[in-house]
């Protein structure tokens, strides 16, 4: 398996990325994505209970297990709490899109992201579609991944070339309200290898332990959406390659550490791992407990070893577990700190500890003393950019 | 019942507030509160699971049922996370205070607040409590007050004096780790009502309905404790008085409201409310959601009128509710927007939305449409400044 860190593609995938005036600045917005063969598709979406059209509109499309062809996206405008209104201009943004694809409005995905509650304005869109349509070829995928950014400062795409001949291929955005369970998170994955619906378990077991780790301030979008496009092309098949789901792994973690380190504000990547833990699901409570924090995630940016917060946060997180058997560390790629063991601090190199936070990227390692399972999460920090970011966004 | 907006003290109690240097800076640090008669004694703690040592002394007090004279507190270390010897400094801090006013250590209560995890400087505790010992008096009451703060700008204080001759008064500190269930809050309530062990019930009744309705950051902390002394020498009975439950909340809510509105970077105090729910705990639910919502939070700071990420935090707030039949809308003294009517937004005037979230103090009120319940907390705004105060507490 060769870890490429340009972009490869997957056979049989082509992209399109245009501007259609949903970004009042003018960037791209508008974003294809078209497999010359049908592709089975796998898809999550977002848990909120207050759903955009578009996911309504997909999950209706990945249940019903048929194959697709293409997906239509847009940024600017979230088409999300637009009611009667929002459901039809998904449903013609996926009528346009097929008619000028030659295929079914039923063979082409819809996403959308950005502001919530405004009406998209489809002859902007239509113009858009049309455009994007017309402009389809393989080596577009940086304005495809390029359009649907919203307030990311970068595009984010990943890839594996298989040995054996497949590849696996995707982009994403964030950036703020990325939480538990996706959030504000497009992410579009294609492959040419043979996927069956046999697959799709191991797949959402693979998201599972990337896009569903993240947390950058605990707010859970309208719109999340993680669509795998899987042409079979290559012919090799998914579930005689083990090859393939530690590809789609490093895909997925690539980009969803990539959608945290670009969190809205963000200066830095933070691990919050807990280990020891008698359940696993106690220990990711935890880690999202520590990650969600205000004060921890200030910590953080301030690069202030102030592990009180990290326990307390732990505490509250509605799991049990015994500070008197409990061990705290910060961690990187070199040294390890302990700052904290069995209920009390212990004496730590302060400076050395400023200087492990300082960097762009390290742990917090909770050990619970109670157990073997492990879990974790990523996070970044809460920064006064942050603050700008969102207390300006419309306005 | 007369509402005075000076304090007016309850009969039978002594203040006093000293610095001992605990807080580098040279500010008052160590508070102290005697009757002169044996006071009943009402107590709620956090539930955080990390508790400090302070708190676990003081649960047993409470829980024992026994009067109680005194409280002695000091602020600048939590005596959190700090082991036996955190233990045995709080009981050594009970036992000097009881020495010097001739009571028993157990008829004295400790509370502490301030930075997790460092060993209380026990030699200038001990030298603290003596001169607040030999300080006590009916006016100091405000030093007491400053003594007990941390990032609090304000002291916080408020009182009521019953026509039937009673007297309810209190100070609190905020300011951050202020969330769902209390939070590094420290209350104390005095009251010369005469209170009985059947009165507890209506007091945690009235404590839920203000000290239990305020988020700051959604942070939990390891030292909340709030306090009511009740020493009974005005002789009024509490339970034959229906007016001291209504001081008691008046007080109470005056203190938690105060506490929000000097949140660490707090420029505004709103209210968010849900009604028309199937039941009060789903109210609750939404509006701590909303309350915590670091994208609402800073939606707050910057007066944007985005009522998406209300509903979208509603959305995910782990409760039932239909986007179709719910309608929010923006709430001050003179005026009230509508923003979202049955799963859509709604035409309004923004610039009237805007300046009314402007304002020092108003409310987003949520109706789902669905019963007859109502609950609301109250909360303040994300701001660049609680981001200073949190990214550089101890550095």
């Amino acid at each position: 398996m060769a870890h490429i860190k340009k972009m490869v593609l997957p056979t049989g995938f082509q992209f399109s990325g245009t501007h259609c005036g949903l970004k009042p600045e003018g960037n791209k917005d508008l974003a294809m994505i078209y497999s010359e063969v049908a592709c089975e598709v796998v898809g999550v979406f977002t848990t909120n209970l207050v759903k955009a059209a578009p996911v309504i509109y997909d999950q209706m499309i990945v249940n019903g297990g048929k194959p697709v062809y293409a997906i239509v996206a847009n940024a600017g405008n979230a088409n999300a709490c637009t009611g009667e209104q929002g459901a039809a201009d998904t449903q013609a943004m996926a009528k346009q899109t097929a008619e000028l694809l030659g295929v079914a409005p039923a063979e082409v995905l819809v996403l959308s992201t950005g502001v919530i509650g405004l009406p998209l304005p489809m002859a902007k869109v239509r113009e858009g579609i049309k455009t994007a349509a017309g402009t389809l070829g393989q080596d577009a995928w940086l304005d495809a991944a390029e359009a649907i950014m919203t307030t990311d400062t970068r595009p984010k795409f990943a890839s594996v070339h298989g040995a054996e001949g497949y590849t696996v291929a995707g982009f994403a955005k964030g950036s703020g309200m990325i939480a538990p369970n996706m959030a504000t998170m497009l992410g579009v994955l294609m492959t040419d290898a043979v996927l069956t619906p046999e697959d799709h378990a191991r797949v959402h077991g693979v998201w599972q332990q990337s896009f569903n780790r993240i947390v950058v301030d605990g707010d859970m979008s309208t719109n999340d959406s993680v669509l795998l496009l899987a042409n079979g092309v290559s012919g090799i098949l998914a579930s005689e390659t083990p090859g393939f789901f530690e590809a789609l792994q490093e895909v997925s973690t690539t980009l969803a550490k990539a959608i945290v380190q670009d969190g809205e504000g963000a200066t830095k990547l933070v691990q919050v791992r807990v280990e020891k833990a008698a359940q696993k699901t106690d220990a990711e409570k935890i880690a999202r407990a520590i990650a969600t924090s205000p004060l921890c995630k200030t910590a953080f940016y301030g690069a202030d070893p102030n592990w009180g917060r990290f326990i307390c946060a732990a505490g509250y997180a509605g799991t049990d577990f015994d500070p008197n058997r409990a061990t705290l560390c910060l961690e990187n790629e070199t040294e390890q700190i302990k700052l904290f063991d069995k209920g009390e601090g212990v004496a730590y190199d302060e400076s050395a500890a400023i200087a492990l936070m300082q960097g762009d990227a390290w742990s917090v390692v909770l050990s619970l003393g109670l157990g073997d399972e492990i879990d974790w999460v990523w996070t970044c920090d809460l920064s006064h950019e942050y603050v700008t970011i969102n207390g300006h966004y419309r306005t």
